[in-house]
């Protein structure tokens, strides 16, 4: 029993979509795992550039791809029939196919059954692997942390893979553990925890962030929220499963209410959602603590960004920092989160 | 977007198990809702018996009898190979076949072919109906009782289905709402949370309690512990969906530590289960309060139950009963967990 491991590195797929916004998949990639990104292919016609070699399937294969990455979104999550022929040539090229797409690349005959012909992988990133267990509850070897959040999107895995980066440079053996489809496919695996049937959501975390050496750190992507009134199932199968050593909290500065929802839920405060993950993480890991907050401040001109950071920090008494921002704030955070786990082994 | 409905009266199958302790289902719909429970029926030769009339399938769907219920557990949730011909025999009378085993009907290819054949439905009670929602956290009209528990497996649907029945019984108009595959079974609908997709568990628990007139009463079938490694994921997304105005803890005496699993977890204290409880409850409904503890005391005599109740109700300042023992604890239970919705409303 495994995470989902995907084949890399990666061609991504623009397809016809010609705003960046539609492609945050490919742009993610490109940002995060540079290096797993051997080129990029759109239809012809279509401008768009993420600023990588552009190559077409065959050429990609000749360069060391190994699989095709739609890096397109479309409103409803459809495989457009126009990109068909286009994912059949990566295929003969070579290729397997990744798709987070919510229609299944199955469920489109002719994709299926050139798959089948040619011997490739259609991969759905959006599908937990087969077989998951219940939790244990068994501690594991190794160190974790979680980030988790005070609502969804916004800022969870940025932060999770800022931290797992930092952590590195730092010279500490950390890996980065994907929860969500655009965070597994950065990772080159995960389980996308949201579509794990719920008996099995603690089990799920436990197999993605198995026992490893005392000094390696798991750096795991959170999801939702305790205080989120949909999603907060999620995120504590995901805390249990996890056993966290250390928690940095994500915020984003100014939201006042939970986004996607009709009805009005106000976003909890960072005391609430500390102390709610604190006792629930208590329960798996009594060691548990919060390394600091992460804040995301993108709507923030720099000079307001750095005020608002510091005096969250002194309201708090947490380290504060946005890691899209880094900088000295953010070097704090990171020392936290690793001086919070030294100061426990003393 | 409804929960399951269940085709009712039933035909309880006691099959070939001889053993009461493998034919619980059985026993608890008789228990629980003789009126919906026709007849008995076994394979030949079993001298098992629950004290209904025994009839054969054609006799029982005479009698009124819409489906067979398997009322026998296996070792690995097996359909046993001895059992088909009277499935189908069933069938052919008229019947659907319901079951809550793990291994589905209709991987049987005979009961599958006779299912086709005969226009019956192969009904399983461990499957979510298709197309649930994500929760909205919209609040809804009527009032809810969910109970909740320091473990698995000691009394939170006997509680739910004890106090639903004191609510009826004391002309409040109650709906017992099941989410295992007993309960449903017994209540003739509902949804099994822990087959659940994360994503919709409190969009589940939302269709399975919908809008009421506002007298109206859904006591609610608790799952796990919020402090339960493997499961409190599911019990979140249920406390969520739900939005109880009145939470009942439910507790085996004596139990010292969360069963079925190999790591050692303490039983949390009744304290800590409610205060978490009611943290997450207040998210989604600020009103909500504590209404009392089930205790379960099935291991005592009758005399040590009750100082062991009346002790509890001391130390806690809290109504305390074991609803399966009935009497005077439990109607102040019962009154407790109305009173205190009859206090909010002044």
């Amino acid at each position: 029993m495994n995470a989902l491991v995907l084949p890399r590195p990666y061609l991504l797929f623009l397809a016809d979509v010609t705003d960046l916004s539609y492609a945050k998949t490919a742009a993610g990639l490109r940002d995060w795992v540079p290096d797993q990104c051997i080129a990029e292919w759109a239809l012809p016609g279509n401008p768009l550039r993420l600023g990588l070699p552009v190559m077409a399937p065959r050429e990609a294969v000749k360069a060391g791809a190994r699989a095709l990455v739609i890096g397109a979104a479309t409103m409803g999550g459809a495989i457009r029939p126009a990109w068909v022929s286009s994912l059949i040539e990566a295929m003969e090229a070579g290729l397997d196919i990744i798709s987070g797409m919510h229609v299944p690349l199955a469920s489109v005959p002719e994709l299926n059954e050139a798959a089948t012909r040619l011997g490739r992988q259609l991969i759905e990133v959006r599908k937990p692997p087969a077989g998951l267990p219940v939790a244990t509850g068994r501690k594991r070897t190794g160190k974790r942390l979680l980030t988790v959040g005070t609502d969804c999107a916004l800022g969870k895995k940025y932060t999770a893979l800022g931290l797992a980066r930092a952590f590195r440079r730092a010279g500490i053996d950390a890996t980065f553990r994907a929860t969500g489809q655009t965070g597994i496919l950065i990772a080159g695996g995960g389980i996308p925890m949201d579509a794990v049937v719920s008996d099995f959501l603690a089990g799920a975390a436990e197999i993605l962030s198995p026992d490893a050496s005392e000094d390696h750190w798991d750096v795991i992507e959170g999801q939702g929220s305790l205080l989120h009134p949909s999603y907060a199932g999620v995120s504590l199968g995901l805390l249990h499963g996890s056993q966290p050593d250390v928690l940095v909290i994500c915020h984003e500065h100014g939201r006042k209410r939970i986004i996607g929802l009709e009805a009005h839920y106000p976003i909890p405060s960072l005391e609430e959602v500390m102390e709610l993950n604190l006792m629930h993480a208590r329960r798996v890991n009594p060691a548990a603590r919060i390394g600091g907050i992460s804040l995301n401040t993108s709507a923030l001109s720099e000079d307001e960004a750095r005020r608002v950071i510091e005096a969250e920090s002194r309201r708090t008494g947490l380290p504060c920092a946005d890691p899209v921002r880094g900088g000295a704030a953010f070097a704090e955070l990171v020392e936290a989160c690793l001086e919070t786990e030294a100061a426990l082994a003393q």
